[in-house]
């Protein structure tokens, strides 16, 4: 996949649960934005957002494309009657809603990419972040859920419906009796070690969370047991952790992802003979380049994408 | 991924740690075959392959190209000096072996293609099998290992180094413990379900296995705990299950899958929602349509492919 379209002028929303931000544009150093409460009335939403892309229109020039990464779980299969389609989320007001065709409707002329928001935070990574010129990366994203995206082989991970990688079953830390709060599987990695995860085992949110506190230790355990499930099962050359919790509140971000990296080598037993899992394994689990603005970044990519 | 150079006329081996099944034809139909046993010097083994080979084409016409889908870990990576190599196997006198050159030096006017033995398979179950038209797929052998191999976005999985899906950790069952008989991570994947690990298990193999014996409730539960993770970190379109174990032994391999299929939507519990994990999951976790016969049949698409 080449990065195709750069420097057109696109529109991009980052789809979230708690807020829209959309932004115009021609690549990260080049952004108009704004933010929308996401709500409960997606109606009143994509007016205002719509709205918005027509008066930056006015002011920037045509826009070329517009792109949505979107929270989900979304339709993304183009043969079916729901594409583009915010599915069976929990979130009132927001079941069976037609993001896609909302924008496309307003903008009937111009290709609307839609992808999930951690596929598009994982191109955009791949057009100016930490996954240049890597064709099998993983983008995992930690805060008030877990979810993950990525390439293999150079395209975006799609197939049945789109990864969850944040529901996988993890082995338990002997002694954690913690139940998790994922109201599907309890204790999935989503629910051991979201934000609210680790605000219901400690007491504390992330960032007031003492460094010394064993909340940090179970976290870090946890998603580094999650992170060997990954490279066992697609073997990505780089795995990418945006989200808040990754910060690391008071551990601060750098001792977080020593302590990730240190926990993965262990899991992992020197099994798959790699530098990238020994040596080099500092280059090997980072931040997003593009730090917080991955997702609005990566809605810019997939927009010019299909403006390609 | 199209299905390049079907029915050129190929060789394909299929080297597996205990023994190398070596064919040449053009489909699953029209194979002249033989085997010969792996044992502990390559060089002995590597001359009798190309030397019957080498035989084979004065019978039948000139190849056109070799597949090798190879018991591993393999060196994939084709920038690399050890490109094509078996590395770091405990298999006596495997260890750092130059499989590729080995039937390059004989065959140096005809590519050679080598990859896993399980995404040679997973080649030929979409040639030929249960992954005609599915780009996004995943093919699992159970045997005396557990390994997976398969396609994203119509591309086999390499990345850093190849999958090892077998290695993945898995939740317990509650009051097992069973150690596990993986040298490096004791009850993992491979530890807990692979062929000797249901023998140390239950002191019966496979074959041997009355039906109610609850080893094969445990078996069938952390297949498909594992068939889970890969669903939510792939999203593969179809799952096949190969190698002995899923025959079933005396449980037959009908109450097997059907066991596995029951347990992974007990385990996704609803979260994912597409008809191919409910009501038609009989079609998504699946026995190679190839049998045994996918790991050669996979070998042949290998040469196939690099022939065209």
């Amino acid at each position: 996949m080449e990065r195709k379209g750069m420097n057109a002028l696109v529109g991009a929303i980052e789809a979230g649960g708690t807020k829209f931000v959309c932004a115009v544009g021609t690549s990260p150093q080049d952004l108009t934005r704004t933010q929308f409460a996401t709500g409960d009335n997606p109606d009143t939403l994509f007016s205002a957002v719509t709205n918005w892309f027509v008066e930056q229109q006015r002011l920037r020039g045509m826009l070329q494309a517009i792109g949505i990464g979107s929270f989900g779980p979304v339709d993304l299969d183009k043969g079916s009657p729901t594409y583009g389609y915010i599915t069976s989320t929990p979130k009132a007001g927001w079941s069976n809603t037609n993001i896609h065709g909302a924008v496309k409707r307003v903008f009937p002329h111009i290709p609307v990419a839609i992808d999930t928001d951690v596929n598009g935070a994982a191109l955009g990574e791949y057009y100016w972040g930490n996954a240049v010129g890597l064709h099998d990366f993983v983008y995992i994203t930690i805060g008030t859920g877990i979810g993950a995206g990525g390439m293999a082989g150079g395209q975006l991970l799609h197939g049945l419906v789109h990864p969850e990688m944040g529901h996988i079953l993890l082995p338990r830390i002997p002694g954690d009796t913690f139940a998790g709060v994922c109201p599907f599987h309890g204790g999935c990695w989503e629910g051991l070690c979201s934000g609210p995860a680790l605000l219901a085992r400690s007491g504390m949110s992330a960032e007031l969370l003492p460094a010394e506190h064993e909340a940090w230790e179970m976290e870090t355990q946890y998603i580094a047991s999650a992170i060997a499930t990954i490279v066992c099962v697609l073997s990505p050359r780089r795995v990418i952790i945006g989200g808040s919790v990754r910060k690391g509140g008071q551990l601060g971000s750098d001792r977080f992802f020593q302590m990730i990296r240190e926990k993965v080598q262990l899991v992992l037993h020197e099994y798959i003979v790699s530098p990238a899992l020994h040596e080099e394994i500092g280059g090997y689990i980072v931040p997003p380049l593009l730090g917080d603005d991955a997702g609005v970044c990566g809605a810019i990519a997939l927009a010019q994408q299909a403006a390609a």
